[in-house]
C-alpha cells in the first residue's frame, strides 16, 4: 500500500512536472482524449470498453483504441465479441447485421446500437475511420451512447486544405511559424508530426491537401521533390488523404527545357502528360493540380493568347487517364487596373462556362475581392451552371488580425454558404452550387487555405484551431450550425464541462462580427496595411496599381464614403441575379452590412439605425471594441477552469486584440476626420494621437507577407 | 486499494499516452530530471530531500526545487533547516559557516558537505544558480553526494551565444527551424519557451546572448524593437543572462536620418551615444554591441577611409558610460580578392593592436577561413597582446552536414583551445589568450554561433544539443575534456545507465573526425555547395569572387592538390610564431591533418602513412564512412534502451549521414579523377555515377542559406 501510494504520488508529480513544460501546449488539438470521470466514464466503459474489428491492424481500430484508452484511462482490449464492432460494408460480420448500408459511398458510415453492441460500419476503410472519429467525438463530449443511430455521408466529395507553403518553408499568409513540411529532410525523414497532421484532418473529414503555394515554384515538379511528395503521400494514405500539388504554368520552360508553355502546343501538352505519368508512377492516388494562372504576376495561358479553359483542359487531359483533377482558380485580375476589380473574375469566367473538361473544377473565393472580414457572396456562384464550382475559404486570418485576434470564422462561412443566389431560382444557395445538388456535376469540392504551421499548437493560437476544425466540419456538412460546431470543438478542446463550454461559446459566436466592426464596418473593405495586411492603413495610396490601395476601395471624400457599384457606378450589382441586383442597387434595400460595399454614402446621411453614417461608423467601432472587452472578461472568469498554459496565452492575445481594436478605431477615426472635419458624436473620445502618428507606424517584418 | 490501483493504472496509461505524443521529444534537453530509482533515489532523498534558502523566492531555489522534485518524484519541501542550504556570500547563514568564499566573483560558487547538510554558496544570486545546476547535474548523474567539495569559478567572464537570426525569423545557417524570437508578438507575448531557453543556458553557464544576425538590420535599433528586446531581457535577467545586439554600422543613415555614418563625424558619434542612452534607459543591464563591419558587403568605417579601431572606439565610447562593451569581428575581407584570404584578418588587425578602447574585444573565429570541419588555429591568437581577443566558435553545423550528420564538436574546439601559439613563448595556448590569463586584460569572452531554432528539440537533432551543451561547458572551463563533457551530457540526456552512456560516447568521440574524413580530409577545405554549403561541390568555380569557389581552395591540377601557403607560396605560414611557421613551411613537419592546408602535394607523393596522397585520400574517405557505419551499428544496439521517439529520429539521421558520406566520397573521387585519371587503389569501388551526375545535383532550397 505504501509503495503504491508513493508510486502514485510520483506519477502525479511527474504528470504535473511534465505538465508545466508539455501538457496542454495545444499540440493535441481536439484529439486530447483525457480520462473521463463519473457517469461518463462508466457509460463509455460499459458501451465501448472493448473492440472487435474485421481488419485488426487498420487505421480505424488503432485510432479507436488510442482514443478510448485515453478516455478510459486504461488499455482497451481488441477481441472477438468486443463491445464495439468495426467493419466495412463488405465484412461478413457487418453484412450479417442486415443494416441499410446502401449509398454510403466511400466516405459514409453508420453508427448503430445493436443490442449491447455499438456497430460502426463504413463504406470503405476511410468511411470507417470517419465513423470511429465520430464515435470518439460522442464519447469525448459525454453524449449518450445508447440507442445510437447515426448515418453520415459527406455533402461534398473533396474536402481539401490549401497550404500556401513555399519550398523554403516560408508560409505566405502564415501566422503559425514556418511550413510543417521539412522538404530538406524528406523523403528519408518523415516527421511524426505528419502523422498527427493526417489524424487531425481525418478526424474532421478532410481528405485532400495541396502541399505547396498557389504562387508556385516549378521545382516541386522535379523528380527529387516528387519523391519527397510521395513520402508524405505514404504517410497520409492510411488516413484517406490524397496529396495535390500546385502546377506552375510555365514549368515546361523552367524545368522542362521547352521554349514556351503555350497550352495548344502539342510539345507542351506532351510534357505535362509525361510529367503526370511520372507523378502517378510513384503516387498512384495523386489527387491532381491546383493552378493560379494569369493572376498577380503568375504565368498562364493568356501569355500565349489562350483562354483559362485552354490551359485547364490541357492539364486536365494530362491527369485524366489516372483519375486526376484540375482545380483552376477564378481569382484572376489583369495587369491593367480595371474600373472595379470585383467584376473581373465574373467577366473572365462566365463566357467559359461549358468549355472545361469534366475533370476540371473552377475554384472561387467566397467573395469577389479577397478574403475580407466580410464580403457578399461571389457573383460567380450560380452564374456557371455547366461548370462545377468549388469554394475557396481562407482559414488563415490574413485580413482578420493574424493569430492574436480571436475570430471564429464559421459564422462568416455559413453566411456565404447559406446565401441564396436566386440562380436559377429562389432556394439556390451557394452551398447547393458547391455541393452540386443543383447542377449534378460529377465533382464537388471545397478548399480552405490552411492556418497550419510549425508552432507547437499548429495554428498560432488555441482558438485558431477552431477555424481548422470548423472548416473540416462544414466541408463535410454545410448544414451544421456554427454554434453546434463551436460546441463540439470547445468540448473536445477544453473538456465537456458546461461551465467552460458555455462561456467559450459566448466568446466565439460574436467574435467575427467584432472584427468586422472594429476593422471594416458597414461594408468597408481592404483598408489593411500594404502588402502584409497588418493593422489599419486606410490611407494607403499610390504604388504599382490602384486596386492594391485602400483609397481605391473606400473612395472617401469630403462628402461621403463607399464604392459605388450600382448601375450609376461600376454596375457590379448586375453580376448578381436580378433579385439581388435590384436590391443591391438601392441604399434602402441593400443589407446594412454591405452598404459601403455597393454605395457611396454621405457622411451625414441618416441610416436605418437612426444614426448618421458618421455616427454609425463610430458606433460600430465601439461595438467591436466592447465585444472584445467582453470576451476578455469572460476569459478572466475561466482562469483556473482552463489549464494555465492555454489560459495565459489566450489572455495575452485578447489583450493584444483589444489594444489593436482600439488602434483600428483611433487610426480610422483620425483618417476619416481628415476628410470631413466633423465633430465626434457625443461620448466618443478623440483619437489619442494625431493622424500622422498612425501613418508613421511601419511593420517591415510582419509575418506571412507575400514574397 | 482498488480505487488507488485504478487511479494508478490510469495515470500510468495517461503518462504512456502522453508519452506517445509528447514525452522525450527532446524539448527538455539535458534538464529532464526523470525520477531516480534504487540507491540513487535514496541517496538523493537523504542528502538533498529538503531545501533552505536565504532568498526563498529566487531563481536558484525554484530551479533546485523543480529539478529535485523531478528526481525524487515528489515535491521537495522548502523550510528552515532543510538538507540543502542555499545562499550567497552575503547571507548570514552562509557567513556563519566560515567557508572560504573569497575570489568567487559574481559567477563562482562552492558546494560543500557540512555535516549532514549540503551547502551551495554563490558569489551572487547568479553564482548560486550555477551552483544549483551543478548540484542537480551531480544528482542526475547519480554521482556520490557525500563529502562534496566543489569550488568553481569560470575561466572566461562573458560566455555568449550569437544568434544569426533575421527579424523575419529566418536563421542564417540555421538547421533547426526558424528563429525562436517571435518579434511580431513581442513585447506583449513572451513565449514560455524564452524562459526555458534561459534555464538551459544558465544550466551550462552561458550569460549573454546576441539576439540578431551579424549581417544586421538597423530596424532592431528602432524604439519599437528595443521594447521587444527589453521584454526578452526581462525574461533572461533572473537567469543571469544579458542581451546584446548587433549594430549595423550604417544605422545612422538608415534609421537616424544622417547623411552618412563616418565614425569621426561628431554628429554620427552623438547619434550612437543617444541611441545607447535610449537602450540603457529601458535595458539597464544591456551587454553591448557586436559588429560585423567591412566584411561580405556589410558597411563599416573603411567606407569613410577610417580604420576598424575608429569604428569600434566610436561605438565603445557610446556604451562605455553604461558599462557596455563592443565586440568587433575580425572576420573581414576586402572587396578585392586577395592572393590568400587566410591572411587578411591578420594583415588588417595586427597593426591595430593597442589602438582599441579598453571596452572593445576583437572577436576572432577559431580558424582563418570560415568554420571549416578542421582548421589550424587562427594566427591572430597571440599576435595582438594589447587587445583582448575573444573566440568565435560555430555551434551550428554550417560546414558539417547540417542537422542530420552526427558530429560532436568539443574535440574540434579543444584542438584549437589547446593549440600552443608559442607567442610569446611555449605554453601560450589559444585558451590562455582567450581567457586573458596571459595578457591580463579586464575583459574575456567567448562566442558560439547558436544552433537553436523553433524545432521542438531546439537544435534540429538530439545530438546537436550536445554541441550547445559542450560550448557552454568549455566557455566556463576550457580544461574540461571532450570525453567528460560528453559523459555529463549523455547521462543527463539519456539517463545514467553505463550500458547507454558508454556506447553513446563511443559514437560521439570519433564523430567529428569522421566528418573531416569523408568531407575534407588531410587539410582540404571549403569544398561544399555554393552558398548553402550543403553537400560536395569541389568543382565550384567562377562567380563574383575567386575565394567564394572551391577551386580557389583545393587548387587541384593534373599533378597535385592543395593550397601552397608556404614561403614559396602565399607565405601565410609566417603569420604564425616562428616555431609553427618553420614547421608549417615543410611537408615533413606539417601535422598530417593540415597537409593540404599549407602545401600543394603531388597525387602520387608518398606520405608518412606509407600511402600515396591519392591512396591516402581514398583511405580517409573510407574511414569516415566506416566510422559512420559503426555509429549506426552502435545505435542499433541501443534500440529499446533509448526511448522510441529519439531513437527513431537518430537512426534515420544516421542513415542519411551514411548515404551522404558515401556521396561526398563518390563525388570527390569522380572529380579528382577528372584531373589525373589515376586508377583507384585496390579494393576501392569506382563512383557509381559519372562526375556529371554529381555536378548536376542542385539544392535551391537548402536551409540556412545567407540571404
Amino acid at each position: 500500500m505504501r509503495v503504491i501510494a508513493r508510486l502514485l504520488a510520483g506519477l502525479l508529480l511527474a504528470a504535473g512536472l511534465l505538465g508545466s513544460a508539455h501538457a496542454e501546449d495545444g499540440y493535441d488539438l481536439w484529439l486530447r482524449f483525457r480520462p473521463l470521470t463519473g457517469a461518463a466514464l462508466s457509460q463509455t466503459e460499459t458501451r465501448l470498453g472493448s473492440i472487435e474489428a474485421a481488419e485488426a491492424d487498420g487505421t480505424a481500430v488503432a485510432e479507436l483504441s488510442r482514443g478510448l484508452s485515453g478516455l478510459l484511462g486504461k488499455p482497451v482490449p481488441i477481441a472477438t465479441g468486443g463491445k464495439v464492432l468495426l467493419g466495412t460494408a463488405n465484412d461478413p460480420a457487418i453484412k450479417a447485421l442486415g443494416l441499410d448500408l446502401g449509398g454510403l459511398g466511400r466516405d459514409g458510415y453508420l453508427i448503430r446500437t445493436v443490442g449491447d453492441r455499438t456497430v460502426v460500419a463504413g463504406g470503405s476503410q476511410t468511411g470507417l475511420l470517419y465513423g470511429v472519429f465520430h464515435l470518439l467525438r460522442l464519447a469525448q463530449e459525454t453524449a449518450p451512447l445508447t440507442a445510437l443511430n447515426v448515418r453520415e455521408v459527406p455533402k461534398i466529395d473533396r474536402r481539401i486544405l490549401n497550404h500556401w507553403d513555399n519550398l523554403d518553408r516560408y508560409v505566405e499568409r502564415g501566422y503559425a511559424g514556418q511550413s510543417i513540411w521539412d522538404w530538406h529532410k524528406l523523403p528519408d525523414w518523415t516527421d511524426p508530426r505528419y502523422t498527427d497532421y493526417a489524424r487531425a484532418n481525418a478526424s474532421i473529414g478532410i481528405n485532400g491537401t495541396v502541399l505547396n503555394n498557389v504562387n508556385a515554384n516549378a521545382t516541386i515538379l522535379t523528380h527529387p521533390y516528387l519523391e519527397k511528395v510521395a513520402a508524405l503521400a505514404a504517410v497520409f494514405r492510411p488516413y484517406g488523404i490524397k496529396v495535390y500539388l500546385t502546377a506552375r504554368f510555365s514549368a515546361p520552360k523552367e524545368i522542362g527545357g521547352l521554349p514556351h508553355a503555350d497550352p495548344l502546343d502539342p510539345a507542351v501538352a506532351a510534357w505535362w502528360k509525361a510529367k503526370a505519368d511520372e507523378i502517378y508512377s510513384i503516387i498512384p492516388d495523386f489527387g491532381g493540380f491546383l493552378v493560379k494562372a494569369n493572376s498577380e504576376g503568375q504565368p498562364g495561358p493568356q501569355d500565349y493568347g489562350r483562354t483559362h479553359a485552354d490551359g485547364a483542359n490541357m492539364l486536365a487531359d494530362a491527369v485524366s487517364p489516372h483519375g486526376g483533377i484540375v482545380m483552376w482558380r477564378a481569382f484572376v485580375y489583369s495587369h491593367e487596373t480595371p474600373d472595379d476589380r470585383a467584376k473581373q473574375a465574373y467577366t473572365e469566367f462566365v463566357p467559359l462556362d461549358g468549355k472545361f473538361r469534366d475533370n476540371v473544377l473552377v475554384q472561387v473565393k467566397n467573395g469577389a475581392i479577397d478574403f475580407q472580414p466580410r464580403e457578399p457572396f461571389h457573383p460567380l456562384f450560380g452564374a456557371m451552371p455547366k461548370t462545377p464550382l468549388m469554394m475557396e475559404f481562407q482559414i488563415t486570418k490574413e485580413y482578420l488580425g493574424f493569430a492574436t485576434h480571436l475570430a471564429y470564422l464559421a459564422p462568416m462561412w455559413k453566411e456565404v454558404l447559406d446565401a441564396d443566389t436566386f440562380r436559377p431560382k429562389k432556394g439556390s444557395t451557394v452551398a447547393k452550387v458547391v455541393d452540386d445538388s443543383l447542377d449534378g456535376h460529377k465533382l464537388s469540392a471545397m478548399a480552405g487555405v490552411a492556418n497550419i504551421g510549425s508552432d507547437r499548437n499548429w495554428s498560432g493560437s488555441t482558438f485558431d484551431q477552431a477555424n481548422w476544425y470548423a472548416y473540416g466540419r462544414l466541408a463535410w456538412n454545410h448544414d451544421l450550425t456554427s454554434d453546434a460546431i463551436a460546441r463540439e470543438w470547445a468540448a473536445a478542446t477544453f473538456g465537456p464541462d458546461p461551465a467552460v463550454v458555455d462561456p467559450i461559446l459566448s466568446m466565439m459566436m460574436p467574435s467575427h462580427q467584432a472584427v468586422v466592426d472594429y476593422m471594416t464596418p458597414i461594408g468597408l473593405h481592404h483598408l489593411m496595411g500594404r502588402g502584409h495586411h497588418y493593422g489599419p492603413a486606410p490611407w494607403v495610396a499610390g504604388g504599382p496599381r490602384a486596386d492594391w490601395t485602400s483609397v481605391y476601395y473606400h473612395r472617401a471624400t469630403k462628402d461621403g464614403i463607399g464604392f459605388d457599384r450600382t448601375r450609376r457606378g461600376t454596375g457590379a450589382v448586375d453580376q448578381y441575379a436580378k433579385y439581388w441586383a435590384d436590391r443591391f442597387d438601392k441604399v434602402k434595400t441593400t443589407p446594412p452590412e454591405f452598404l459601403l460595399w455597393f454605395h457611396h454614402v454621405g457622411w451625414q446621411e441618416k441610416l436605418g439605425t437612426g444614426r448618421t453614417l458618421w455616427a454609425e461608423l463610430l458606433h460600430r467601432y465601439g461595438q467591436g471594441i466592447e465585444t472584445v472587452a467582453g470576451m476578455r472578461r469572460t476569459w478572466d472568469g475561466l482562469k483556473g477552469k482552463v489549464d494555465d498554459a492555454r489560459w495565459q496565452q489566450t489572455a495575452t492575445f485578447l489583450s493584444i486584440q483589444q489594444k489593436e481594436a482600439q488602434w483600428w478605431r483611433d487610426a480610422s477615426v483620425a483618417y476619416w476626420q481628415s476628410f470631413h472635419g466633423l465633430p465626434l458624436p457625443p461620448g466618443e473620445n478623440p483619437p489619442p494621437q494625431p493622424l500622422a502618428y498612425y501613418q508613421s507606424l511601419s511593420f517591415p517584418f510582419a509575418p506571412g507577407d507575400g514574397k
